[in-house]
């Protein structure tokens, strides 16, 4: 089964806003096997959305439309699938009725023009929407060549609107295709890129089934896997099987899975023990805190924390560093942990120094960054080098300093 | 003249990536003046995109192509374009010379299989790329009907080797449409979107030259507005009456201009008056200090700060509050600012009080948050109201905290 996907506005063609339906609908139907040869957007001008309609559904079995189900003159998809198949725009009674009452719902009486989005052309069905005004439409175009009938479903432009139609109305009607694809990923944190390839060697070659791809963002390593078998189950035991061997070539460096980061990991572990975290940064501005407390039902395991600078660092007379020296060391990070803990009497005190404002010209010159863990009986520091990279500096120091706690916290729970 | 783009690749039809190149080039041609009616985006499928060469060349004036350029055997521009013209790949010795000398360059033997990124579709040109080893490929196809040549430019699909490509070899061969069109954007803080629109009244209306439109982003609001004119200078001139205008209706709430977000505004006022800032952050974990911090040259006028949580303020004996609310309010939160400006010896504090832990079932229960500020001889705090979507309050609370700073500090510029 071959789908294409049209997006409709000329805010899309003209690049004042950015498409993402396409993509999130080509990943729904290739989780149920159906796949997508083509994408198009088009301006709204209806000689040429009706041209492309006539061209996609005679070469595709199924057609997602988003967009131009709204009330005003620029919304053209009822009329353009109306001219698709010479048909008339056709009042529909319920669908007009539940429009109205939306709008009495919220105390406003219908303005005449929304009546269009109860219209449909002849022959077509009407897709409920429980988000919004427009109801979708869904249509089935004869073709030529004794080939089954092309299946249109046009869906509202807004995500909030068309996910839930989709979901509710659309998928239903979708004869599953005979290839099954599921994908997942696994993330790593401590690798390179390209280290990461070494270390799984074939597990990445092309044509491998299921396929392994390495992707890296901002020192997170992710590997996304593809599996395509002839149901759930069968992707599914070749996802767990490719997991397996992943693991046992580089399974120190995974921390979670799917859109799992080092904080929800951290935050699970802590609240695990029932302990909690302090924080002290110095060059993060306060990420890793935001990034801890973001994590939901994080607030009981978080003691608190200070985001410095260098200098007031250095100022400080009370941290037993060089006092000479202008730049902080790995001594110093563990002192500002070890006083962290103490400030926020808390179990755990994670410490960062980055020096942002050192110069950072070339390969040579790059600053050193450290990361500190207090916590009873535990002291332990990192360096952590950082590459020219300067955009990702900040995100790297603090997701290292995340991955010595985890580290920490799991040889923690091995122990007892 | 009509131009459409093309992106070419099974990883951006099946989902997995998401193209953004097409958005990219639209807005760059809008800026000429040259209006994009279709985007495509192909899988790699040599017949399908032979199809659509054909179709796109026919009705556009400038075809762009993205993707497709690489050496492996699913990279089918080149193939297609030659085809396109029924003519043979041929080779470009100077091309091939650069490609080898890439690789020397990095130490390495050039594959055998990057040879096919020397070939051309014959009579098409090469354009070169300085950032990998793909060059482009510029060709002109003959129209039916006496138009004249379609155009048509190939590109790498990655966007940091295509967006300098594009500007540097592309750009300059097209030629300008007869209407520039330009755009920019209002930013504004502390009124609602619907208010806004009642405020500025015509001048978002419909058909307006330049439109004007309203979105919102995180308690944020943009006006963006679009002119077009016969050049450049015609765009501008119009909007620059059109910021008249806005300036006279709500020139309270604007605060910067393009990308301009509330922190840039606030570390070049206190860098004006070399003075410093500290935070203290109830709630929000971090957020104020850490975008505070990451605008460039903020480091010398922060004076730092501290992450807390509403259980940790309430043990504070120092604080003074009324030991017995579970809450807090206000006076806690004016409390907290003078502290902080104390503590760190800061020209300014600031903080925020925001309990996420409150019950947030409906609009009747919606927590209140506090930002208050303290400087010599100032003690400010607004109550901010919250709407029942979560997910922003944060950023909402953050950025008023911001904007009281702003605010105060070009009422003492104003006093002086």
């Amino acid at each position: 089964m071959q789908a294409e996907i049209i997006a409709l506005g000329s805010e899309l063609t003209n690049g004042e806003k950015l498409d993402t339906n396409s993509q999130w609908l080509s990943t729904e139907l290739a989780s149920v096997g159906i796949s997508t040869h083509f994408h198009t957007t088009i301006a709204d001008h209806i000689d040429e959305i009706v041209d492309q309609l006539r061209l996609s559904s005679q070469r595709s079995d199924l057609v997602l439309i988003t967009g131009g189900l709204g009330p005003t003159l620029d919304d053209l998809t009822r009329q353009a699938m109306a001219e698709l198949i010479s048909a008339d725009l056709v009042l529909d009674e319920e669908s007009l009725h539940t429009i109205e009452s939306m709008f009495q719902k919220r105390s406003r009486e219908m303005p005449e023009r929304n009546r269009i989005q109860a219209m449909f052309p002849e022959g077509a069905e009407a897709i409920p929407n429980l988000h919004g005004t427009a109801p979708g439409i869904w249509m089935q175009v004869p073709r030529t060549d004794s080939k089954p009938d092309c299946c249109i479903a046009a869906m509202p432009g807004v995500p909030s609107e068309m996910k839930p139609m989709f979901y509710q109305s659309v998928l239903p009607r979708l004869s599953r295709g005979t290839n099954i694809i599921r994908f997942a990923r696994v993330n790593c944190f401590g690798v390179g890129e390209s280290k990461t390839e070494e270390l799984l060697g074939d597990i990445t070659s092309r044509g491998r089934d299921p396929e392994v791809g390495i992707t890296a963002h901002e020192a997170t390593i992710t590997l996304r896997i593809k599996a395509m078998g002839e149901s759930v189950e069968a992707c599914e035991q070749k996802i767990s099987e490719t997991y397996e061997l992943i693991h046992q070539r580089i399974g120190e460096y995974i921390f979670g899975y799917e859109d799992e980061e080092l904080e929800h990991i951290v935050v699970a572990l802590l609240s695990q023990r029932v302990q909690t975290l302090a924080t002290c940064e110095c060059g993060t501005g306060g990420l890793l805190s935001y990034r801890f407390t973001e994590v939901a039902g994080s607030a009981d395991f978080y003691a608190g924390g200070t985001v410095s600078t260098i200098q007031n660092i250095l100022n400080q007379e009370s941290l037993q560093t060089d006092s000479k020296q202008q730049t902080l060391d790995a001594a110093a990070a563990i002192s500002l942990a070890k006083a962290t803990r103490e400030n926020y009497a808390s179990d755990f005190a994670l410490s960062i120094i980055l020096d942002v404002n050192q110069s950072w010209q070339d390969n040579e010159n790059v600053p050193q960054a450290f990361v500190a863990l207090a916590a009873e009986g535990i002291e332990l520091v990192e360096e952590i080098g950082l590459t020219v990279n300067r955009a990702i500096a900040k995100s790297r120091v603090t997701k290292a300093a995340l991955n010595l706690l985890r580290r920490t916290l799991i040889d923690l729970g091995n122990e007892s």
